[in-house]
């Protein structure tokens, strides 16, 4: 791939001297930054931009590692034929009107497809801006040029973006105004060869890369780009465009219904350690905060609030909180040593409130400042500063060298809220870019990033090797010849059965024949009993009226047995269980993702599932770690802690039961959907106790 | 109070020429922008910035409406005492040092609030940065001098606010980014008198305001403020802060423990029709959102994107869902006449991606956005338009004036998100500004604020004549005379009792005071059947085993009976329950509240309601409006609706209920709190099962 980023001679196929062309920007940002040759190619002109023209690519006799294509998607597959010809290892196609304009384009766009199949060229795009890297100087794209007023700025964050925005005015935008800068950022439009994937360990071991940040409206390969965000060193930010578009499949299980498109790829995210994005700004915040400063999930991030207005500091606080961050409790020395800055009368607690140091040495040589950050950041129970300040008033004055320092000496992250007048804001972001302090204009958005610092951990290795398990359970002869052999949802006996012989504990159940029968396990059972009717295919007991909950006595389970047996024309087979109350009811399931394959789900609620609407999902296999997460990431989870005097849930034996749900999943490619609902916590321990299996 | 607004004459005491000291900011401010009689006070000079220096305000022989006072707090007092003695009718104190600081301060606030009981002298403050009015040009502030490279900019938003910050720092920063403009901005300190519902009906007749914001801290008069807002036909957007405080009072019921402050809060604000902010710009951005356009709470908010990017066409309909608004189906002639901007090979639908339109016709004559436009704003199934553009590109152009009149015209706003170079879009916004565009730099921002114009709906009338309900219902002489003597918690049966006279509906059930009446009772009820047993002053009956659920047959209830009576000592009473199976479970309740006196709650969860934290308040008398908002307002409100087939719940009943339960608690001043826990719905209709009332 390292002719795509720093390539030896790049042909510009489209070239033109209109400046209000794609190709002919393409060509002016490469001569502002590109040291090697550049060959123009456009068989109408014979020099454009001082530099001489080609005819074809093949007529171009140096060597040519890389091509930028902006032709009309039609003419591209010739273009590229010529490439193939030519010998060039790489291609950028620039153009729009592929798969994004409907079906004539995605036509087109497989015929690229098929070329890379059949040459082994290496195709980026098409319909995207290519790369821009802010420490070679290179913009391969066609963003305007000379739209950077101070040039490129460097930074140590890269981007694989599926947007052009985020490479051309997005990214003039925030350098423009001195927000960040960065190493490079990939434009990967439709992905029909380069994606994602293919990018990520070259950034992943960039020298000059600390973050990774991404804008996806799609994974070319879930799996594979999950298992590189787990591995990696490096804090990975994603923003998912097309949260709001419905997924599109058949639904059987409960589980399958609620795997929005959304809830998979955020369940799948929150495993892999990815932190998940929500807009284009945030994204560089969050960005732009990770790359200043190294995360500490090991401390619990109490913050001192260094401000000059009360109420700025209550509102931080409230924030503080939300964030699940605290304010921190000043210790008494370091409560002594502010009080020296203060008139008499004020008392020193945290928020800081700075203004009546600052109005008592107005115009002294004391630095509030500083003196106020010194004495916090040596209290070992402050773990970070939020900093308000103000540019460019005469009493409110941050020196941001000192503040560099003793942030970088003290190893706790300082970040600042500014307000100010607009010409000296824009100085002190400035500078405070160059140190490497992360400046915020919105309080909000300062204690979110600086929230990430803290609560950004690395997830554990994955296992991915299943066959070392020794307790993974084995089916009978008949279960297997089942699994081989059915199709649709399996009824609830069988169900319950399969994931029984995989180690899952179920409830305790029978399929009766007869009265006689149906007496005598019941009675063997003990009260009370639940009496269910087991029609093939039918996968909605309740609605059809198939289950008698809560029989007490001989007398009502015999007669339960003759309506059920009635309402099934004698057709189905009747299941006689143990009534099973309990403290806590919970779904579990699986379903094959087609972006990310095998996943679990667990949920809150049984039969109020869809009301509360609280569930959350985690790739397969799951390590036991995974599945411990899993159920900390409820909205509800204190539900699993006990209330009102009931034992807490037990967590290891609910993460073993999704554990092998996972697994039972990877063993059988023949299942579609797994539904495990309700799974009843009963004195603590989970059961499934009801569930269906959907098979292929 | 217009004294405060448009004094004439203005006493500066603790005037000062030292530039560093707030003394010579607020003379500096007045004689920059105030044409009235100016008058410094300070026994050490005869003359500050070129002004008469007044040895005492009573020594001033003009007429004073209004002193400003900015002298170290222990002096206060004795200069209010000169003010009252010189006649002059308000004073802001400026100064800080009072009930912010801790006892000392608080007993001197103390002293200033006996000084207006005695004289009806009016004062504004302490510790705060009084008033700024942007129409006369008044900065009665000690707020940098100068700051405002381009002066005061007028607009249509009024703050009052508990923060100096907001009167002076910050919006020092949003009128030099041109971000909004303001009529008046009220900071009102510690409030020893005058508080925001002195200044809100002022504001609210103002006829340069069209849209109140407030930062507060704590309500002066929480009811009061409440009905401000309620009949105010102006929007009001709040900020509290200090959301993080943890309330104080000891809680008997479950209603007053999950009666934090900031849910209290929310819950009237809501009620009140009342915006709640999150953040200082986010308010701000609000506030100019809704003072640039008319809501249209009638119309479903459905958007038209214009974009010049993809990706941001995506992210804008993410957000666009996530805060109820929805993505515009447009009309097939909308397409029809858009097509023609477009190469042939590009679909048309919404969001609208202009960039091949931009593309195509880059260096014509042809306006992409004014076109667009045209089409979009006159689809009839377009509500509002979402314009992206970028500033300072040769190929996007926006023209602002064109914009402003076609939404004029429409009738229907359109809301800008904007990236660009520094200065372009600098002067793009203080453009957008003077057009009454607004334009934001966040996708989500934008989207957020243009939700509050469609969600926005003004609140029905509050009815507060409770004496004009007839069928309120009445005590039998019995239970009044237990309300007026007892005190604490009452048991189950008697809070029923009442709750039953005054016409909320409980289960069936009866005090048995043997076992002979026990089975009677049992059987005329009907099983299954619980037993209680009642012990005075036991609010906590699950944790004391004083509960027997699902009782079959007269076996068991005689047990039961007899084991009650046994854990009870006979100390107690037995209460015979028909026991109700329902198909959801609610909480509802009274407290009194601090600051808003009775406040209703309605949860969710009956013994799981700690665990959903699923809970809504609103101040008492609810109209039947509110009482039905207030169920809609519950997170999980779709549980109302029924689930898995069953009925809806009713509910009109409901909300009967929460308004009885309202008017209850204003008829009753002795009763403290009540708790009806579970609220049971058992075929649709709301039942209070179990019950606490707590006396004073």
């Amino acid at each position: 791939m390292d002719f795509f980023f720093n390539p030896q001679g790049i042909a510009v196929i489209g070239a033109t001297p209109n400046p209000f062309k794609g190709g002919n920007a393409i060509l002016k940002n490469l001569i502002a930054g590109y040291t090697g040759g550049i060959y123009p190619v456009n068989p109408q002109y014979s020099e454009i931009e001082a530099l001489t023209c080609f005819h074809s690519v093949r007529s171009i006799p140096e060597r040519v590692d890389l091509a930028i294509v902006f032709v009309p998607a039609k003419k591209v597959p010739a273009t590229i034929e010529d490439c193939i010809a030519k010998g060039v290892p790489g291609v950028m196609i620039e153009s729009g009107g592929f798969a994004e304009t409907g079906l004539d384009g995605t036509a087109l766009q497989q015929s690229l497809k098929n070329m890379v199949s059949r040459s082994g060229i290496r195709l980026w795009g098409p319909n995207c801006m290519g790369l821009v890297d802010a420490y070679r100087g290179y913009v391969f794209s066609f963003m305007a040029p000379g739209a950077l007023e101070h040039g490129l700025l460097r930074g140590n964050i890269s981007l694989v973006v599926q947007s052009g925005l985020l490479s051309a005015g997005f990214l003039i935008d925030i350098m423009n105004h001195y927000i960040t800068g960065i190493s490079k950022v990939c434009s990967i439009g439709n992905k029909v060869d380069v994606n994602e994937c293919d990018l990520m360990p070259h950034l992943l071991h960039d020298t000059n890369t600390e973050v990774v940040g991404l804008y996806l409206e799609s994974f070319s390969d879930g799996r594979l780009f999950a298992d590189l965000c787990r591995r990696s060193d490096k804090p990975i930010v994603l923003l998912y465009g097309g949260k709001s578009r419905k997924g599109a499949e058949a639904a059987i299980s409960h589980t399958a219904s609620l795997a929005g498109n959304q809830r998979v790829i955020s369940g799948i995210l929150a495993q892999a350690g990815v932190i998940e994005a929500t807009d284009f700004k945030q994204m560089i915040d969050i960005c732009r905060s990770l790359a200043a400063t190294e995360t500490h999930p090991e401390r619990p991030g109490r913050v001192a609030i260094l401000t000059f207005s009360g109420g700025a500091g209550i509102v931080s606080s409230d924030f503080i909180e939300k964030h699940g961050l605290s304010v921190a409790e000043l210790s008494l020395s370091t409560k002594e040593s502010l009080k020296g800055l203060f008139p008499e009368w004020m008392p020193v607690s945290n928020p800081v409130d700075l203004w009546p140091a600052m109005e008592r040495h107005a115009g002294s040589h004391i630095d509030v400042y500083a003196t106020a950050l010194k004495a916090v950041l040596r209290d070992p129970s402050v773990d970070a500063v939020f900093v308000h300040t103000y540019a460019g008033n005469i009493r409110i004055k941050l020196d941001i060298a000192d503040l560099a320092e003793q942030t970088n000496t003290a190893g706790k992250p300082a970040f600042v809220w500014l307000l100010g007048n607009r010409e000296e804001a824009f100085a002190f972001k400035k500078e405070a870019l160059a140190h490497g302090i992360p400046v915020f204009d919105e309080l909000s958005r300062g204690i979110e990033c600086l929230a990430t610092v803290f609560h950004h951990r690395k997830p554990p290795e994955m296992q991915m090797d299943l066959s070392q398990r020794e307790d993974a359970g084995t089916l009978s002869r008949e279960l297997t010849h089942l699994l081989e052999n059915s199709s649709g949802p399996l009824d609830e006996h069988l169900s319950k059965n399969i994931l029984k012989s995989y180690g899952i504990p179920t409830v305790e159940e029978y399929i009766v024949n007869d009265a006689t029968e149906c007496e005598a396990i019941a009675v063997r059972i003990g009260f009370p009993v639940v009496a269910k009717g087991l029609l093939p295919q039918a996968a909605h007991k309740t609605e059809l009226g198939l289950i008698c909950l809560g029989i007490h006595d001989t007398q009502t389970v015999l007669t339960s047995f003759n309506d059920l047996m009635n309402k099934m024309n004698n057709n189905g087979k009747v299941l006689i269980q143990k009534y099973l109350k309990g403290s806590v009811e919970l779904i579990a399931g699986l379903i094959r993702d087609s972006q990310f394959g095998t996943c679990v789900m667990l949920g809150i609620g049984g039969v109020m599932t869809e009301v509360f609407n609280d569930v959350v999902f985690a790739m397969a296999p799951l390590t036991e770690r995974d599945a411990l997460d899993l159920t900390t990431r409820l909205r509800n989870q204190k539900i699993l802690d006990g209330y009102r005097g009931e034992t807490p849930v037990n967590r290891k034996a609910l993460a073993e039961i999704l554990v092998r749900l996972g697994n039972i999943g990877m063993m059988n490619p023949r299942i579609r959907e797994i539904d495990i609902n309700p799974l009843i916590i009963s004195e603590s321990e989970p059961k499934a106790v009801d569930a269906t299996i959907v098979l292929q």
